[in-house]
């Protein structure tokens, strides 16, 4: 019943911990001991009132007036992301983008470990990509249960990612990450975080168009 | 000096922006032409005051009791995220990112045309990806500066990242969108947008963590 009582964080604080956490290991590098909440917002960007009221969503961690342990807040907020345990994850589409992702150091380098790539195409079944292997599509609730992967990576074509989430869903699977441009459903259990590429290119177009739109505001209250 | 009046607009509401604009774009092909802020935010997952909040950051849109009229906000929403011009890219780096973004159609029909890729591997110089040429990174100042390119993606490997964006500011570019996973910085007047996948990813993980962190707390905070 404990855990009820804990209010829900929201998605917007959940996305500022990897910054935080990113940044603690920067100092923690330099052998920095102590930090302050001002000292961390003002290289982030944010107020100091708002790092100490995110972390203290999940416990008392800074002391007044010492600031906050670097070490132990970067452990803290490790096991809290999830970093303590090894994630095993697949790529479903062995396409140029999961190619693409397959490479990318900076996932195995915190944890997350890419077993395999799953395709339909004969020609890359069977392949292997920088020493990892892609199998047929039809094999994936097997590996996926046999192997104990937790997180599966969807990159195949808009229409059929929601079948691919589908076949995930009857499986051990924990969490999709999807980079498909639609925001796929999946089972009870199953959490789904969407890579919306174009919501982020269009929030770039907002701010490049950032002047405009303000100067469009003020004459229409001014008029 | 009026626009000076104008509040500045949060990161986090620009980013909920694209969806309404979304959702819209959704009801208008089914013919809707009102909606209220209850039934976006029912369907969107957000409370009909945060939607009400957003959108009256950039005029007044809805009529009290009424809704919004769906075209309108629609069109309006595509002017304050500028999609009411055309935009130029060109795409830094010819690897395996770089043409998965190229092959991504979701960003034309949206406005953004890719007119080209740049690399600095000659076996990739003077191919083409779909239709899309790609040329010598050499040339890509001259290039941008000549067919008025605004926005450059960059999707080279980490330490070429920032001597990528260095070019870039030299020339007219006017936004940045990196997926090299390091925050790079541009010159005056250049809008970066990071894509920092390693953030998605740590997002999911907490998710998929997020009932055991909730124990932990509850025992912390029980003890």
């Amino acid at each position: 019943m404990a855990s009820d009582e804990i209010k829900k964080v929201s998605l917007a604080v959940i996305r500022r911990l990897p910054k935080y956490h990113k940044f603690l290991g920067e100092l923690l590098q330099k052998n920095v001991e102590r930090v302050s909440s001002h000292e961390m917002g003002r290289i982030l960007g944010f107020t100091a009132s708002q790092i100490r009221q995110d972390l203290n969503n999940f416990g008392e961690f800074g002391q007044q007036g010492y600031g906050y342990n670097v070490e132990q807040l970067y452990n803290e907020l490790a096991k809290i992301l999830g970093l303590n345990t090894e994630h095993k994850m697949v790529i479903v589409g062995a396409g140029k983008l999961g190619q693409a992702l397959a490479g990318y150091g900076d996932f195995e380098r915190h944890g997350f470990k890419i077993l395999a790539l799953f395709d339909v195409n004969p020609d890359l079944i069977g392949k292997s990509i920088r020493g990892i292997p892609v199998h047929d599509i039809n094999d994936i609730i097997y590996f996926i249960n046999e192997n104990e992967v937790d997180i599966a990576v969807i990159t195949v074509p808009r229409e059929n990612a929601q079948e691919v989430a589908d076949t995930l869903s009857k499986t051990m699977i924990k969490g999709i990450w999807n980079f498909a441009p639609i925001e796929v459903k999946a089972g009870p259990g199953v959490i789904v975080e969407n890579v919306l590429l174009l919501d982020s290119l269009l929030t770039l177009s907002y701010r490049m168009n950032e002047s405009r739109v303000k100067e469009r505001i003020a004459t229409q209250k001014n008029s």
